[in-house]
């Protein structure tokens, strides 16, 4: 049964107008037709279409809520976007797959790519949480400045770079109810500056095990680290 | 400073044939100049050419060799391939990037690849080898019939699939020193006469989580796993 991102009305769920248009033009849905619907806050329905066209899906709620098991922390990711596209990409699909609430994208010294379609990464994000059957849609930030992404609050704030440093290991965490940041640097890496920078409101050195990870790698080694471990 | 890999005779190194011609048609290197060598199977060195042409370089060693650190784990996955070749090849990139010692890939019932081309994911498993640079070169098998793939030996055999079933938790495994290996199904999972003769050869079932995984990412959480829970 295919899957729709709605607002929810007390038993009316209205289509988004990106998804009715999808539901209507691409899937050809019509009304009386059984969907699934989530809200991307994390519950899911179970709905039957009432009024079905390009510009507007409604579906009457049959079934539901269903609440997706809350993970027991806040994972924010904040990672530079690396020069190939593709390779920042599937990670944001892997990272949405395996559990993420909320991701960044940070303008480093180093940085290859500073410029990204956040559409397109909501997209990805909306497309892989559908896919993975859940029900939770991760917050997306766009792209910032490195010396205003730093000054976000979390409990637990770690930075992972490749230098020499008193590395704190994700395993050794106790991460539980807590809300972490876990800043990821370029292909570059961050520079001495970045890092001091980061290290003087509160971010800590952090090592992501023994072999030389490449950005997009690191950035979803963090996310299925927490995963692992939870 | 360029890495190469090469068959390694006392004080010398010769690059490979592919490796040659990269050196010294690509990379543009001559001989004086100074490279990383790596001989595959754990060991690197750093050397001088000696020799530099499209068909034959040779490198005089001058450092090493320096041992990369042996996993205490043995981990060999075997996975149906899937349909876009591009998500089964950043699977194994990354599989090797974060340490894995032998791939396998299976023609199952639901397979919707059953050929691949194993020279092309040998030459991305030699450079994400290279790029994260370790000295380890994984094994890569062709692609079998699922019923040959499942009579490999290991002391411990574990099979991912999504039907409900009694599963173990990787986390909850003892696999130090132990050749673990684990079967990852195709898009349209392992029917239940696979999981059966899986079964039956002594592979139990294991959990990856509680999101539903593509294949490839499916693949990839379990080498991960064993590599944070090391």
């Amino acid at each position: 049964m295919n899957v729709f991102i709605a607002h929810i009305n007390g038993h009316t769920a209205n289509l988004t107008a990106e998804e009715s248009w999808h539901c209507y033009k691409v899937l050809r849905c019509k009304a009386g037709d059984q969907i699934h619907i989530i809200d991307g806050l994390g519950a899911s329905y179970k709905g039957e279409l009432i009024t079905a066209n390009e510009k507007q899906c409604v579906a009457n709620i049959i079934e539901g809520p269903f609440y997706q098991n809350k993970r027991n922390y806040y994972l924010h990711l904040a990672i530079a976007p690396t020069k190939q596209i593709d390779r920042i990409e599937w990670m944001i699909e892997k990272a949405v797959e395996i559990g993420i609430d909320e991701i960044s994208f940070i303008k480093c010294k180093n940085s290859e790519r500073v410029n990204l379609k956040i559409d397109r990464i909501q997209k990805i994000v909306e497309s892989a949480v559908k896919q993975s059957k859940q029900a939770f849609i991760p917050k997306v930030n766009p792209i910032e400045e490195f010396k205003n992404v730093i000054g976000t609050s979390a409990d637990i704030k770690l930075i992972a770079h490749c230098e020499h440093d008193n590395k704190l290991r994700l395993r050794d965490l106790e991460f539980k109810n807590k809300k972490i940041m876990v800043l990821v640097g370029p292909e570059g890496d961050f520079t001495m500056d970045e890092i001091q920078m980061a290290k003087a409101v509160g971010f800590k050195p952090v090592s992501l095990g023994d072999t030389r990870l490449r950005t997009e790698t690191a950035g979803l080694y963090t996310v299925q680290t927490f995963a692992i471990l939870t």
